[in-house]
């Protein structure tokens, strides 16, 4: 199955907008119980269920309305290039929605996070995105749907589609309508997430690549797959019983062991910097002397830590740039 | 089988020394394609076979004799007390060869490595200790025998009783008759190694904790020996026909696995410090310039370069502390 053949079944014929404009806002969110590894390139199916906790009012809002001969694109208030490599394939993701190829989008989103702390863009970008085309269009898809078509975008854009804690379900089948995100029904209203950015420059390897590589050459990361369904499992049982510890401690496994299949790709994918390294070993030593905290970190070198409400003098006092996140805060 | 077993089978009935003293002298190993994993702690049976080269003249002379009234050990002139770590475990081995129970020791071990270097000091040690031990009771055992005695006071040393490139097969069966090291025809006398040290500090996890630790709680682990299968393959092609590109890539990827596991560890086992990962990254820097290095790097945050004689000017201008090895040099 295409992504056409997906968004038509979802979407039903081709019509024209039935408002003005669409806007919608998508939290951007960090996976617990990470997505590392595609079945399927063209669908953005993965091999391992996924995580996350999505990130509150820390996301993208998106307006789009018609616009008349060309796509219009404005990425926190520049105008973008239609040759863009950002343009290019956000063209390629509104072809999927035109009403005739002659109907054109003006797009403006706009990120609300600090591009300092190094959060993903993708997620909350193509979240957004197709809730504005929901309001634009007037489809009133459900949830199921609405995360579906975010994921013909951006893998992780599946999840954004929510807020709280988010299980986005690997699925089995091929068209991929089984893979899908769902809201998981816990609140942690005490747990808080903190940003430290170690690197504000563009990654030497995306994250696509970088999983991709991954799969074709690390023979570790053929036990990725059983190592993610365990962690999801154990993640899901630390939500329910609000132990933070073991939410932290498996959290803090599972991108280990996300990074080491990197480690074990030929050539090797190194996210990592030194200070990156100096930030791990500053957290153990806390957790040595008792303190509660553990981290988290994606497909480059920023490292993000978890605890909770009743630690952040603690966290304010150790890493005094950190950049806060109450995921909870305001829902 | 217990090791007293094993040491009664391979040396026939105890008896007394033939000599006044034994002597002789092993070299360190560095592993190309590691040991990581036991499948018996007793005997240290490994879960995978391995692949090293001896460093040549860099090692450990160990002479021993008779002594009246308690087994008298000295380390690079330093006497050692009985409560030592490492006396006791010294002790321990040399349990296995006394004539009787009141039959004691002198045993005076040099090695004529830097410290600094930080290379392994049990693998020549023990490997030294066998052979003066077969010089000193005449046994004139073969290098099969010697390689599974020295294997019982540490795994790696069951390496280190030969020089040049030397593999250590894995073996299937309980009583480890068949987990022995061979020394390979091929010599490389181009092939140099040198020892960036990054620390002194002693290692806060040992290998063998590390190792333990890793097969217990490491899901990625459970690819390793495939893994390790694979490049000791490719490491025994690219030594028979001296293609160095693939010895140091498989060397550097086998070594990136086997700490990729560690990472994977619960809790984490990470030895590399900042300046480790600075390494890495000039390495690859370099290589992406043209340069012809690799690393290997084993359970310690220090890194071993692989590189060949005609690149020494260039090892020596970028790295300019580095310890440089020629394990063929006169052989």
């Amino acid at each position: 199955m295409t992504k056409q053949q997906v968004v038509q079944k979802l979407t039903g014929a081709p019509r024209a907008p039935r408002k003005t404009f669409g806007k919608a806002f998508a939290p951007s969110n960090i996976a617990l119980c990470k997505y590392w590894g595609k079945r399927n390139a063209e669908l953005n199916l993965p091999i391992n269920s996924s995580l996350s906790i999505s990130l509150g009012h820390l996301g993208t809002e998106t307006v789009i309305s018609q616009n008349e001969s060309s796509d219009d694109m404005w990425l926190n208030d520049r105008h973008l290039d239609a040759d863009e490599t950002f343009a290019k394939r956000l063209i390629a993701y509104l072809n999927l929605f035109r009403p005739s190829p002659d109907f054109f989008f003006k797009i403006s989103t706009t990120n609300n996070f600090p591009t300092a702390a190094g959060l993903a863009s993708s997620a909350s970008g193509y979240a957004a995105l197709i809730l504005a085309l929901d309001d634009f269009f007037d489809w009133n898809l459900e949830g199921k749907a609405l995360s579906i078509l975010a994921r013909l975008g951006s893998g992780s854009a599946s999840r954004s589609v929510y807020q709280g804690f988010v299980q986005w379900y690997r699925g089995a089948s091929d068209d991929g309508m089984d893979s899908y995100a769902e809201q998981l029904p816990e609140v942690w209203p005490e747990l808080r997430l903190a940003v430290l950015t170690v690197s504000h420059a563009t990654k030497p390897v995306s994250s696509t690549e970088g999983m991709q590589k991954t799969v074709e050459t690390s023979t570790l990361y053929k036990s990725w797959p059983e190592k993610a369904e365990r962690d999801l499992d154990l993640l899901r049982t630390a939500i329910q019983y609000k132990y933070f510890e073991q939410l932290g401690s498996v959290a803090e496994s599972n991108a280990l062991a996300m990074h080491a299949t990197m480690i074990d790709t030929s050539p090797p994918v190194l996210y990592w910097l030194p200070e990156t390294v100096a930030i791990f070993r500053k957290i153990w030593h806390l957790r040595r002397q008792g303190e509660q905290l553990y981290f988290t970190i994606d497909a480059g070198p920023n490292v993000k830590l978890l605890y909770e409400k009743p630690d952040e003098k603690m966290i304010q006092n150790h890493f005094p740039h950190a950049e806060i996140i109450n995921p909870f805060g305001g829902i």
